[in-house]
């Protein structure tokens, strides 16, 4: 592509550079904000810089926060004996967003994926048997990914808990509410099947 | 949407103030810079500052330049008395790409359009003609899109400049090249049949 302006090809690479965006949807996006008044322009690159800039980690439970200790677990209204645990920020918003977890989280960072050189190290697990160890905690929820790497990081996570006589439990895998029989896949549906619940329980309270 | 930072919430607000961005998209954008060294957000952020701040519209032919008078307009090997009319900074683009071009252009910053409220005061059509008057020019060739609007627009341009004695044009419309006859809509390939050109001028030349 050949820009008439060094300006909009810069502004054009840097956001060509996000997920999902090639060179076309990133030259859209900068002739809107040549359309609109300047303060949007102005107001965009701020948010962008004071986020990365200002932004912290919760010491407790390292999901981002304004401050020291995340909203979340500086709220006494959370139970803090349940733990649970996710892989990032966009889990612990999807949990919140059900209203159905009084708990506190513990953000992994991401999962165990020996294929993209992601081991036990480079998470948030030692910070975690260290949590668990200091406080009264009475059960840890796994909330993460139906995957192989999601399975993998349960176990060694539950293999490092056990010792220390906690409940561990995970969400549990079934058909989606509101989904079809026929479409289900076979892994999941006999997933369904094993791990049916009695009727009484079945019914989700919204 | 409940965030957990008042900062991402401010990045993915501003994010998905962008067209085509909804607020899922910006929150995946914010989470992507989050995870990506801290340069990454700050030229990301100060080249849309830059870009709005620093930008310049050529004082010729109203398109975006760095400077005031644009690459194409400041090119003495252009030809200067073929004028390009064109909607918008992207349509430049888009004939320029073409590599058949050897005019300059006139940028009208958007087309007649009474349903939107936009009316010729709002385009750059007097500066058209000012230029038009002032410099020796053969031919305008009208570049905007078949649309109603583009119509009227070139309806519009049409009648202002007939009085000055130059030739008007517009680009050919007809089946895209590679395109399928059957799936041609009527109105395109009736207006092909009636503009129908000797097979000599019928190759283009690449």
């Amino acid at each position: 592509m050949n820009f008439p302006s060094k300006l909009i090809e810069d502004a054009v690479n840097e956001f060509s550079k996000l997920p999902g965006i090639g060179k076309k949807t990133a030259l859209r996006l900068v002739l809107h904000l040549l359309k609109q008044p300047k303060e949007r322009s102005v107001q965009l690159g701020e948010a962008v810089m004071r986020m990365r800039d200002e932004i912290r980690f919760c010491r407790e439970c390292h999901n981002v926060s304004d401050s020291d200790i995340c909203n979340i677990c500086a709220n006494p209204r959370r139970d803090r004996s349940l733990i649970c645990v996710v892989e990032s920020l966009r889990d612990v918003m999807a949990v919140e967003n059900t209203n159905h977890f009084n708990g506190v989280y513990h953000v992994l960072g991401g999962i165990i994926s020996p294929m993209d050189g992601i081991g036990p190290d480079d998470l948030n697990i030692e910070s975690l048997i260290a949590r668990l160890q200091k406080n009264q905690v009475r059960e840890i929820v796994m909330a993460l990914s139906p995957t192989m790497e999601g399975d993998t990081t349960i176990f060694y996570l539950t293999r490092k808990i056990t010792p220390l006589n906690i409940r561990v439990t995970a969400i549990s895998r079934g058909i989606s509410v509101g989904g079809e029989l026929e479409y289900t896949d076979e892994i999941t549906l006999a997933r369904a099947l094993v791990n049916r619940i009695p009727y009484e329980s079945f019914l989700v309270k919204g």
